[in-house]
């Protein structure tokens, strides 16, 4: 680990105040000693100078929901519902999350790290530096566990930090017929004490047609029995009672809220619970975006993310998804970067890092642009310009 | 220029039949002898053999509309334009169009050129062969010939087509006041003479409170004299008649068209108007794309462009505007990714390019994805692996 002397930062965005021009940015050891105004900096010292040019720098993004291990190519099915099929027609007819689940539990486990190792590095080439990773189409013990090792794996051989999920309860598997009952037994007295010591949280599909709030709240507490918080998709399709169960359990976050009421914002605000939005997939599946600046307002924090998954969100990088946040969401551009990066930090239980102060971990982006406010404004370009864990330049 | 043979092609677009499954396309001097089935290849002969390792290949995107010649930074207007602020009304208070105008007219020709043939490159880099760039941003003689000049050394120095486009009818520079006609006499009379030489095409915006369509077809007319074709920014905002006019004159393309009508495309079809759409710019106006589906129903030929500028829609790459397309405008897949090739080239009056078969420049694209859907299925990522400009990679 270089100790590090950043100069020239045109816009250090530091999430412990309004972001600072004309910027010096010290790391030693991995972790941020001094972060503030060019006149205030102390020396340079032993510490390698890196002169950013005028550009800006931010915390690096850290992506709070996504479903990365999965097999299987769905871009046919993706122009199929464009073309006017819905996700639940697709479902019954034996596709969308099923399909995966065949291809994933037919692939090796060293195919599915490749696969899955590709994405993360291209995520981390895009800034990137900490994610989570959902389980979900194994949906037996043996697959799941292959999920969570798999991306386990991925936080060990790769420079990103992973959080692991289990999401048994994603769908019903085919072996299980209509019986949602004899599933969800399956997944409280089987799957999670098989899984548990790979996941660092449980979370579970909560939707009309998937999984009810009275099933998730039994598997939520056999989860917790196990010592794994809790995340809940929850308002995605339908207003179903996940962000009230959220809200009841002291989840650490729940997830989409496309149909959150004002109501279920207080509650979660109460509760501290983060308030994780992926407006990729709104935009994907054309459907309301989440009431993002009614959450804001009602007090939660709020996070972004890319819900990366082969169905509804195949977005890896997040500045496509700032921009969605900021231009069909109306969030304001520091307080989408802010949810993209502390927010999403937040949701995943990090204290040390979506922000660069003195004690901070040195995740950080350096882009290829003056000011934050680039990346929703050229939604197109990938504008990373360099990207540093705890440090260490990467990719 | 080397003798190609590209095999192992999961899925050749050609754009002059189906997509092909298992295909090889062959390159002879810059130029394509064989697309087709591998069974129908000719031998390797000496030609270098590329494996494109079940990647899709398609022709190289062909950008129709671009702004891309110029100074300044938007950014802080695209984020006060998100908070409420109108395109109008940051017009009527010299921001817009006319603070671009001051940036650029300050800029040295060496720094335009620098700033725009970075634009170029990016552009190449996610697989744009061909673009048109307008003027617009000068608005007197000298600086509008400034631009121009850059726009074709764009094309000179980098293995870049392009086709260039006067567009001093952009707005009415400051120092003509409220006298819109004396700058349409200042158009016609003093800057066509002077800068037609270095363009191929003439513009004008024709829009309730920018120009009107008595006023563009007193410019088209000169234009034409000047052995100017015609492309016609029409329908964006307000219904004002540009199409009509487009269809009228013969113009090679009416551009926006946002509010265009059904008698406007039958009129564009009639007339063989190319119908060239710029979905970003919808997308960061937030105001409704394009009647797409309706213009190509009506037997337009259709194009897709990035309208690459710095108030509007800052997008350089093709992917994301594919996405757009497919996502909010409706279009099938295959439909958007010939606008976005073939309908790009017939839209700048290229029969040499946009497609692939024997006589086919070989502008061309080897995508890191099996089928060209993942384009619009993978928004945020640039999936193009590799270039091709008259057979020699680029980038």
């Amino acid at each position: 680990m270089t100790d590090l002397f950043l100069t020239g930062i045109g816009q250090l965005t530091t999430n412990t105040g309004p972001p600072i021009a004309d910027a010096v940015l010290v790391v030693d050891s991995g972790v941020v000693t001094f972060a503030g105004r060019a006149g205030d900096a102390p020396d340079q010292a032993g510490r390698k100078r890196v002169d950013c040019g005028g550009n800006a720098v931010l915390p690096g993004f850290v992506d709070s929901h996504t479903h990365l291990v999965f097999a299987g190519d769905r871009s046919a099915e993706f122009a199929r519902r464009l073309a006017g099929a819905t996700y639940q027609e697709i479902a019954e007819e034996g596709g969308g999350i099923l399909s995966t689940v065949a291809a994933t539990r037919s692939s090796g486990e060293e195919e599915l790290f490749a696969l899955t190792a590709a994405r993360a590095r291209r995520m981390l080439s895009a800034g990137t530096t900490t994610i989570e990773i959902k389980s979900g189409y194994g949906l037996d013990v043996g697959s799941e566990a292959m999920l969570l090792r798999v991306a386990r794996r991925v936080g060990e051989e790769l420079p990103i930090t992973v959080k692991t999920t289990f999401l048994g309860a994603h769908a019903v598997p085919r072996e299980f017929g209509d019986d949602r009952t004899g599933y969800v037994d399956h997944v409280v007295k089987e799957m999670l004490p098989g899984v548990a010591p790979l996941a660092d949280y449980c979370d579970v599909f909560v939707e009309e047609g998937v999984f009810s709030v009275e099933e998730a709240r039994r598997i939520f507490a056999t989860a917790a029995s196990f010592g794994l918080g809790a995340r809940v998709h929850a308002e995605q399709f339908s207003h179903s009672g996940g962000a009230a169960l959220a809200a009841e359990i002291g989840a650490v976050s729940a997830d989409h809220l496309d149909q959150a009421t004002p109501e279920d914002a207080n509650a979660l605000a109460r509760a501290g619970v983060v308030t994780v939005m992926v407006p990729g997939a709104s935009f994907t599946l054309r459907s309301p975006q989440a009431p993002a600046v009614m959450l804001a307002d009602a007090g939660c924090t709020i996070a972004l993310a890319t819900d990366c998954n082969p169905g509804t969100s195949y977005y890896e990088a997040m500045g496509p998804v700032i921009s969605l946040a900021v231009v069909e969401m109306g969030l304001g551009v520091e307080q989408a970067i802010t949810a993209a990066t502390l927010g999403g930090a937040l949701a995943l239980g990090f204290e040390d890092r979506g922000w660069l102060g003195p004690g901070a971990r040195a995740d950080l982006v350096v882009l290829h642009a003056p000011t934050t406010a680039h990346i929703p404004y050229r939604p197109g370009s990938n504008l990373v310009g360099a990207t540093y864990v705890a440090g260490a330049p990467v990719g």
